[in-house]
């Protein structure tokens, strides 16, 4: 009923949103989410260290794409911290999944 | 200190979220948790093949529910799939997770 | 390309975030990401048991640390456990992923 395949996170400031899912749709991915997000770090975004307005702000987009290929997913993440990474914060991570309905993705 | 489980993720429609709900309360699981999101694709939810809009758009929700056994994890997905994703779309997956104080789950 | 790494994932009722904001950052972790969340159970937040009213009401939040250390996440958990779960609901739970740019965790 569920098949392995991997799930792509990458977490970005939000005016580098469409830059990273014109990357996704051209590596012939089937879809991603989107959800709001907000954080704090070396590897983030707000250079406050006001804690408050840290839990307060949630201008960032955490994106999550499902993929069977490994291939895929670090082809993303080249393009990804070679276009948006450079000069932006960002977070990026792969982790295990099972699928439902693996055609879908 | 971290004790093995399942976490079942489910991405639907807002309209559908109370029978999504409805159907992991009566597997008897203990809790789940939601999150806002959005999102593209073929097994996702927007007709719109704007990217703006995709960005913009939070109407869909991501619910999580954690349990033990893999059994129940099963149940859920082939009820929400019978009941919620033969008219709508939807995306499903399982992932490890390691939880703290197990009694809970 | 990817390097192994631990995730702990933190859902919280909103007035005790900074309190776990203040225990990640004291176990010099590098960042961490925070999403706005709802859910309903017995390890949640919500005494109703109106729907409705789980599906519309988001102020839990979401907090995840990317680290490297094993240690580290049982140290954060040990101490959330004992400072911020002991009079409060909350859900916590590790998972295996794998980073890109790993010197930033």
């Amino acid at each position: 009923m569920f098949h392995q395949a991997l799930k792509l996170v990458i977490i970005v400031e939000h005016f580098v949103i469409e830059d990273v899912c014109r990357i996704i749709e051209s590596h012939h991915t089937k879809g991603y989410t989107l959800v709001r997000a907000g954080g704090k770090g070396r590897h983030h975004f707000h250079a406050t260290s006001d804690r408050a307005t840290v839990v307060e702000g949630f201008d960032n987009l955490k994106i999550e794409v499902v993929m069977h290929d490994r291939g895929v997913a670090e082809a993303i993440a080249r393009d990804v911290l070679k276009e948006c990474f450079e000069d932006y914060s960002g977070v990026m991570y792969l982790e295990n999944v099972e699928v439902c309905r693996p055609e879908l993705f």
